[in-house]
């Protein structure tokens, strides 16, 4: 998995002349996913696959400190369960993955599919699991004081999607979906609001990606759901991502499982539910709100290395001393709780580590040299800075670099890294709020897609069709209907429909998404 | 999921009566697990979870001190890339789920397996994945300078299994698999080797399950092996448990994907592979280690709550002043590193949580009354203490409790659970200890089964054959070809097979198994 020694931007088309390919190659060159050999499913190399492993972390404590256990439920779902419900088996009719035989068998010395093995019912691979988990809590609840039931899956599905892309949109993912039991729809939407909240902290404090928090129209809503809630991002293109989402789901599931529990006043009543979820396509959202030309940008709390250090030297001399203070530093960095890489790698150039791990998003790279030996300092390099202004490249990769004093380096690692993290928020706030617009007529819309397009905040009443209509004229859906808190001062207040002139009581984002 | 309010051993078979139906109960009693709608397939519960992460992590930690590195690979595997490996397809034919539609369809409003969406090629669940993986290393391994290739999954495996049994065998289950890529036959060797090892030092030192350390004989061999390594712990019923295997494969993966790399020298050559894994088997290893008929005992290390206090009160004057001083207790021990669970439920009298907590394992309960708060003291109540001879239940039970000024218990937990968690290896040694015997003669070989068995260390030369015979005379098999320093002292040296009278180099463990 070594790459050739490839020099800076190497095999990375740059974002203004192909955001698609662009987005490719930073995967390719980072080293974090590929195609596989099976039709639109991933392999996550283990770079991505560490990325992957540090969001877990994340969301699995938060998920904790919210009360929730993980548990495991079968990949499998028979045909009959699924169907349960019938706009759930509707909505996810088209893309499953359906399991009719169960052994193979040599004929004429080649291997094919038994016919004799063939099941019963078919089995569905999950899409998602709201069926075969109601099935399960019919037998888990009785009465209100088994509830709340409060569980997360860490699992993999399968939805047999036809346009694949690593990461945003492949036939199998990995993902989280929790699922929770509820006596009362106040204490079920409160928990579907609790984890939009979860996601979206997440999503701020540890992606470093604003989103904004709102519900889907009708049309939008998860298969089952009476109500879903979502956070959108916006990447560097403009375009919007759905990062996560957060379902009511009422009594639809509980109905169609029979699943009724004993309430305080002893009577009879179906349960509540909830599921939510967010899955490997974060990575993706990762990769296009933060990356650049040169590659990937990780925000430091999603790093699986925080700091590369490159040892220079000319001969064998000059090597044993810059290892043995880069060996040093490694260690004092390590005893502060970071990851560091000491890449002693032989018969790779400076040069040519520089790159790669520039490529893979390490937030800090140190240079030890004869000449910081010497001198007693540290040569530190930024991954980036926030631009300024009419500055040229040469100008910005100066401010990247710094030469510090040893102890002080050490020291101001740590904090560096923060001011890393708070600065790729910053940007991507600065990116959202350039390409947002308060929008009130559909000239102003058109001509804004026209220029590239970002969040339009507009007023809307339209009907599900006219909404298919603004997606076949602009490319646009509504991405969300923000919650109170969520709409800037500029564009609160009620207002007239952009496209039917009826009047409406709150602005909706408009957009274009993957 | 609340359990009623069971007494002492409520549901659960003396294992002296039926060990069979005395393993589910405790797996029922403990809310571990269920079977689930879908044949064969588990439900894990949220406290059989808890100890499959904390096995995930003490694992992963080790995979990772030893250089390995995660990812993830498809679900999928292409029916034609299984059948590349002769014997490994041969070896899994028969237990494939296997997936050959990818749509649904509404038929006079039934919902229907699409018959014109089906596959060109069908698709196999993994059962094991060398051999997607070896056709995605093909596109990572050019060079000596890419090995070795260090590799972990995570995932779930299917394997159509006509008879399940929870944890044991099911036909989902839960795994890591290590597929690792050397270049020269001696590193990958040394890999199987190292693998075993850090098996077996989680097997003894985090599950307290004492393992033997062997070689597989060519007839259990994995599917496409050169060589199969295994631990083999002893389940308190004297049956043998396959706990974890270490695979040296050879040059066969990389031959039948064709990945080759060029060597320091300068020639191609095809690429040396290992795979190693384990399962969510191994929590039915620790049930049937440590468990008794009160329910599940786990050693500390994998407990996913070290301390329950039960508060006890009268009246509401004590209640504040006794849950007061609980928390004050859970703070500390929380402080301390522990997790600890206060039991402030109500409605459950004391006596019920006290055997709820028994029979999910947890090591230490701290019972907290009025009574206590006078004297300063906490009342401590072991899960186990180490069996006397000849002492009664009763005394027995004495023995588990404590009385402890308070300052004292609390420094004292601890220093507890490390006793508790030595002890259990102890215990379990030395039940295999009192159930193996150096076995000379095919008579008292007989006799030692019909007497309940356990490990039989014997001298063998047989055939594969003769090994089926003993197979089907005693139900027994051969475990596996001890490693040499895993030989007792009085089973040392050559010998003559027990079957055959053949000279034998040295003796194998054999014994009924799971």
């Amino acid at each position: 998995m070594t790459q050739p020694n490839l020099t800076k931007n190497d095999g990375i088309t740059p974002r203004s002349q192909d955001y698609s390919q662009w987005y490719l190659d930073v995967i390719k060159r980072a080293d974090l996913a590929e195609h596989s050999a099976v039709r639109g499913c991933m392999v996550i190399k283990p770079h991505g696959y560490a990325i992957w492993e540090k969001m877990q972390r994340e969301l699995d404590d938060r998920f904790k400190a919210t009360g929730h256990v993980n548990a495991y439920f079968p990949l499998f779902i028979p045909l009959s369960y699924l169907t349960r419900e019938e706009k759930h088996a509707a909505g996810f009719a088209k893309e499953c993955a359906v399991v009719t035989h169960h052994r193979l068998k040599s004929i004429d010395g080649k291997v094919v599919v038994d016919p004799e093995s063939k099941l019963e019912e078919p089995l569905v691979i999950r899409p998602t699991s709201e069926t075969i988990i109601w099935d399960t809590y019919k037998g888990w609840i009785q009465s209100y004081r088994d509830l709340p039931l409060l569980i997360n899956q860490w699992a993999n599905v399968v939805r047999w999607e036809m346009r694949t892309r690593l990461f945003l949109r492949t036939a199998e993912f990995l993902w989280q979906e929790g699922h929770t039991a509820h006596a009362t729809e106040k204490e079920a939407l409160e928990e579907t609001y609790r984890m939009l909240d979860v996601y979206a902290d997440f999503a701020e404090n540890i992606m470093a990606v604003p989103v904004i928090r709102g519900k889907k129209t009708p049309g939008e809503r998860f298969a089952g759901a009476l109500e879903t809630l979502c956070i959108e991002g916006m990447m560097q293109d403009g375009k919007a991502l759905q990062m996560g989402t957060s379902h009511y789901l009422g009594q639809n599931f509980a109905k169609s499982s029979d699943v009724t529990f004993l309430n305080a006043a002893g009577q009879r009543e179906y349960v509540y539910a909830t599921s939510w979820g967010v899955s490997t396509r974060l990575v993706g959202a990762l990769i296009m709100t933060h990356s650049d030309d040169t590659g990937l940008i990780l925000p430091p709390k999603l790093a699986p290395i925080h700091v590369v250090i490159v040892p220079i030297f000319k001969n064998d001399a000059e090597k044993i001393k810059v290892l043995e203070e880069a060996g040093k530093v490694a260690g004092e960095l390590k005893a502060q709780g970071l990851v560091v890489k000491l890449d002693d790698r032989e018969g790779i150039m400076p040069g040519a580590k520089y790159y790669e791990w520039e490529a893979k998003g390490v937030p800090v790279r140190i240079e030890i040299g004869p000449k910081d030996l010497e001198k007693g300092s540290l040569c530190l390099v930024r991954r980036f800075v926030l631009e300024k202004e009419g500055e040229t490249e040469q100008e910005q990769r100066k401010r990247k670099k710094t030469f510090v004093p040893c102890a002080e380096a050490l020291a101001g690692i740590k904090p560096l890294l923060d001011t890393m993290q708070r600065e790729l928020l910053e940007r991507a706030h600065l990116l959202r709020t350039k390409r947002s617009r308060v929008i009130n007529s559909l000239a102003e819309f058109e001509q804004f897609f026209k220029d590239g397009g970002g969040f339009a905040w507009v007023h809307w009443a339209g009907t599900h069709e006219q909404e298919e209509e603004m997606a076949k004229r602009f490319e646009t859906t509504i991405r969300c209907i923000p919650l109170p808190d969520q709409i800037p001062a500029d564009a609160h207040g009620t207002g007239s429909c952009i496209l039917t002139g009826q009047p409406s009581a709150q602005r909706v984002v408009m957009a274009r998404a993957y």
